[in-house]
């Protein structure tokens, strides 16, 4: 069985130079596993003709579908589209359709359209037109020597909407894709070695059509099964047998069956116990509240946040006693066992969360060094305070101490909870 | 002027399938960048010898410099190593400095240490190693026909370390780099099209050796000069006018000269007019908070949040009404403006801004569709309130709404500023 391999480009400098973060590629890279298309590629190049052209080339020579993203805006260091045109051979006309979208996006804005917006409505007549929706560069589709390549705009937004309204739905009609499908267990509190260890005989015994990654995220590790097959049943069942061997030989470590971000885990297990929380924030600056309510629904459990960077804030909101912050400083058991209590009573929450701690590069002092945190969770009846010495850059630091003390309530809840 | 080429290739599965975003790349390329090597080419390969042997081959014959991070782990998907082995000959041999530093790492845990954390001290010997301070997996230095090519760990703390502390000191001894500067001036209020045509003369009489380009980003638009030359100095100097030229035609929408993020530019508002801001926040669920407390020294402008996800915290911390509650609902004029009102009391600061909206995908109606946030900035004098509509998913709509509540605060300042 044959996989369908895919490549993807993404153009221009910005990612080149690390002024943007490519989210596209990974977006694309899921769209395409779940209709069983193999990225096997992905390469990003600047905003040349020799490197993009470079790029057709290689990738069109090892892949059968080649999705290619960036350059379609209507300033002058978008080059994508003549390249394409040079590539593919043809020339510009206008697209009809293309042009009162143009027309259209502009009216609604109130704007009036220049000649580089009605020049986006310009494509090769060598390629298919890829309605946009969301903006104003049309997509093209180009076929050659039995490969499929795809242009579309960097803006992710733009580029989302291509894909599900037409580009998706096309695709499984075009290629006899094999079944790829994958099951992630999450686990928390062993290491990737011993863990490692523990399944070795599960892992030499897989099938060659079964394959095991560690990804290791943030307190949590993630082991991931990919199986490939001819049809997807036989496929999925194959798939479910070793994840079912893989859970039994963890059960002690496992968090949750689903490939779900922390501040999911939590909220799928306050939901089935229709409990609540709150978050009390010093250095996370509001970073947990954030995880939590990222996820859809998390009304139903998150009530508020009380995010108490000044420690005048500590007291007037969370009633955390003025001795307590000179005797002990902000970075303190003390202080965040009194937050974690105090945001119980404002916010009137089954659970809560508090978290003081120095998150750098400055505030650090010999007793207590950047990284120092201090994490509480608790209900009314039982609170525990725990400290972690946390040593990475600021943005870390904060991503790090939200996901540990979200997976300390988890812990909390499933000792203690009532 | 030739320019110093690299490449960067980062190798695993799950970059392929989109479970892991890649932010390797973009901080390795500013990196190399501030030093004048310039990355045009990065490629993500999976986990399979073929496509990691490939990527060396490719991109050895095209760059100088070749990054390569991902797949050094201690378990069995983890292959770089004895593929980097083969491709440059030699054998395994154990690294001693290595292999203390793995002693050290988990004698440190508390932690037993298994056979394949030490394997992870043997090295190729025809490779010289790269000490890893944070972790397990040294890095690798290998030299081929005048080539460079040095593997290191995909954990982004761990690669980082061995870039600053032995890669990045020794790269501009071996390389005559040329001067590669950007400069970049964000702006505010004109969309790409209606900007470009007002700096269509600038752009056209840019010399080759300066390049322009629009970068939009959630509320803002970026436009990056850069200048590629000889030396610093002269380079530097080309790249100063030209970017004094584009800042004259742009003044009126100008919002700051540095690329930094909006938390950062309401950030040097705040500490330069030394004032204070809080944030009442119900459907960005902290974000705002966030962003502006990733800001090192954010401690001295930011008080403090009240994330008032539900409406009895509205009430009970933010003094919101509940006969406005129920005659407006909580996506409203009236709501937004009692909340800012009611943070400015609380918070006790110069500025407050007041976010609450519907982010979807559930919880839209006929008359506030998905999308529909409702924005209020003010001092304790005046507060203005300015309805959006985004179009976005979930997350993309929290940080749009986070971005644009934090510029109208900006503008409130520029315009009411006490």
């Amino acid at each position: 069985m044959e996989k369908i391999l895919a490549s993807i480009i993404t153009i221009g400098d910005e990612l080149l130079i690390g002024q943007t973060i490519d989210t596209n590629s990974a977006w694309i890279a899921q769209q395409l596993n779940a209709i069983g298309i193999w990225v096997h590629r992905r390469v990003a190049v600047g905003d040349t003709r020799e490197a993009i052209l470079r790029a057709l080339d290689e990738e069109g020579s090892l892949s059968s579908l080649i999705l290619i993203t960036g350059g379609l805006g209507p300033t002058a260091d978008d080059i994508t589209k003549p390249v394409l045109c040079d590539y593919f051979g043809g020339v510009l006309v206008q697209n009809e359709e293309a042009l009162q979208n143009v027309l259209r996006i502009f009216e609604g804005r109130g704007l009036p359209t220049l000649q580089r917006n009605l020049d986006q409505a310009l494509v090769p007549d060598t390629c298919t037109v890829v309605p946009n929706k969301r903006g104003t560069a049309p997509g093209m589709w180009f076929e050659q020597n039995g490969k499929i390549f795809i242009s579309m705009p960097g803006v992710p937004y733009e580029m989302q909407g291509m894909m599900l309204d037409y580009i998706l739905p096309r695709l499984p009609e075009i290629y006899d894709a094999p079944a790829v499908l994958h099951q992630t267990l999450l686990t928390s509190g062993m290491g990737e070695s011993f863990v490692a260890e523990r399944i070795a005989d599960f892992e030499t015994a897989l099938p060659p059509n079964i394959k095991l990654a560690y990804l290791p995220s943030y307190g949590l590790l993630k082991l991931r099964l990919t199986a490939f097959g001819k049809d997807k049943l036989t496929t999925a069942l194959a798939l479910t047998q070793q994840f079912t061997t893989l859970k039994s030989l963890l059960t002690d470590i496992t968090v949750d069956e689903e490939d779900i971000p922390m501040g999911a885990v939590l909220g799928k297990l306050l939901k089935a116990r229709g409990q609540t929380v709150a978050t009390a924030e010093s250095c996370t600056g509001g970073y947990i509240a954030h995880l939590l309510t990222l996820i859809p629904g998390s009304s139903a459990y998150f009530q508020g946040s009380v995010v108490s960077y000044a420690n005048e804030v500590k007291h007037a909101l969370l009633n955390v006693p003025e001795a307590t912050l000179a005797a002990h400083g902000a970075v303190s058991e003390a202080v965040v066992l009194a937050m974690v209590n105090g945001v119980l009573d404002t916010m009137k929450t089954d659970y809560a969360i508090a978290v003081s701690g120095i998150m750098g590069p400055d505030g650090g002092s010999p007793e207590k060094p950047v990284g120092t945190v201090w994490v509480a969770v608790g209900d009314k009846k039982r609170q525990t305070a725990v400290k972690y010495q946390l040593r990475y850059d600021r943005r870390h630091n904060i991503e790090m101490t939200a996901a540990y003390a979200i997976n300390e309530l988890r812990k909390f809840i499933l000792a203690n909870g009532h």
